[in-house]
């Protein structure tokens, strides 16, 4: 049995057996991109990949937002190894797509960015809400699929880089609130608990109708929206940076490291 | 400083240094039953206090409704020692005033129950609100004082104990809500995290301006209502089993144990 995070699907399809075999089937090309098949319990990374020259600044960025933008990683100046988070992995191979990005604009999604790397690449690791999906799944916490909104929150600036804070939404009645809030406040490496519920313009939501990512989301008369920070802040606000190169993940495309979920977890 | 935890009023009237302290003051009939003079930091207890005979189906219901009646301490028959809560204290005059019931009426009020004592008695000391009150302060929570409420959700019973569920509600913005979740989830036997939130009529609050306890709420337009169990329903409960004698605490007059407030907290 797999379950696509992204939707809540769960199909009948085998899921990879851990997170090693996974990536080594996307390093092949031999992964067909079905979110159904990512093994479940691992820790997944969002990934931004940026040149030695502003790595200090997004860093002190990361550090200072670091609700949305938690670092699980940070890699030494042209190192590909995602370290810890995937031993003997490499990043230029290891995400299914990447994005890539010049002068702030994203002009290609590639499966591979072995031909674009350089000895100046630093790439941070990102908490990502995927990892605590895993846990409030386990915790019987019944919520509908998550969308991707930007608030009208300043974030911290840090040099060149600066965002709004962009927020993951996830709908579920009051008593899975009061769950949620618990059992994310046990991942504070990955956004921890809520930002806010309730009321989207208090947090600047213009067209709550229209997330930013995923289609329209739909709630019961009894649905709450709660709202987590979300690591898409890193990329808006690398994005305003426009560095001269820029690679980042593909959403729904993360790195899925051998960190099991429950390895981030505090109490 | 002084708190009155009540009302929570801080006022400059020294507070006592220790629970010991109070105790021995309440016990000479020297305290004036002024809240901001109650040390913080201490937990708190509701008590109950029934013949034997029926100690076997209260222990029922405290064990099956232990959100809003979890049991700290549950002395022998006869035996007037609150045990671990207050090491060489005495139940019959360590509270300010007691209600004394007779069949479920409410008879009497007053200031020690040495008189009254029998061997068969069995005192029950429940977790209070008043306990997280401190590490909601602690935690920098803002909110308005407390209210109590009954609501229309049925208790689970046990032979003749049986009443809906009756809760404390505190009024605060958003952030503070979740952050309050987060505290008050660090106590579980003192109610941990709250039942409701939001609209008082879904947990059956008829008339939000009329607590049971206290004067009506004022709430700021960007208050949400929280609602945390309260061991107020444990007494509504042993109400309804008529004893011959239950001797109860007089609210807002708990004991104050010698159990540090951070004792009970998980985590």
């Amino acid at each position: 049995m797999g379950r696509d995070l992204a939707t809540g699907t769960v199909t009948d399809r085998g899921a990879f057996p851990d997170a090693v075999s996974l990536r080594s089937a996307v390093a092949a090309g031999e992964w067909d991109g079905a979110l159904d098949t990512v093994p479940d319990g691992f820790t997944q990374s969002t990934v931004v990949i940026l040149p030695q020259r502003l790595a200090a600044d997004f860093h002190q960025f990361c550090q200072r937002n670091k609700q949305a933008c938690g670092l699980l990683w940070m890699s030494a100046p042209g190192d590909p190894s995602p370290g810890p988070l995937a031993p003997g992995g490499d990043i230029r191979t290891d995400l299914y797509r990447y994005r890539i990005w010049r002068d702030g604009e994203l002009v290609d999604r590639v499966p591979d960015v072995t031909g674009l790397w350089r000895d100046d690449l630093v790439c941070f690791y990102l908490g990502c809400s995927l990892t605590f999906e895993h846990a409030l799944d386990r915790a019987g916490v019944v919520r509908k699929p998550g969308r991707v909104y930007t608030t009208s929150i300043p974030c911290a600036p840090a040099g060149p880089f600066q965002a709004d804070l962009a927020v993951t939404m996830r709908a579920m009645t009051t008593p899975n609130v009061i769950r949620a809030i618990q059992v994310t406040s046990r991942f504070p490496a990955t956004h921890g608990a809520p930002v806010h519920f309730g009321d989207p313009a208090a947090i600047g939501i213009k067209d709550f109708a229209r997330p930013d990512f995923g289609p329209p989301p739909e709630l019961a008369p009894d649905d709450i929206p709660v709202f987590w920070a979300c690591s898409a802040t890193a990329v808006a606000a690398a994005e305003a940076a426009r560095p001269d190169l820029m690679i980042t993940f593909d959403p729904p495309y993360m790195l899925v490291t051998d960190r099991l979920v429950e390895e981030l977890s505090v109490f």
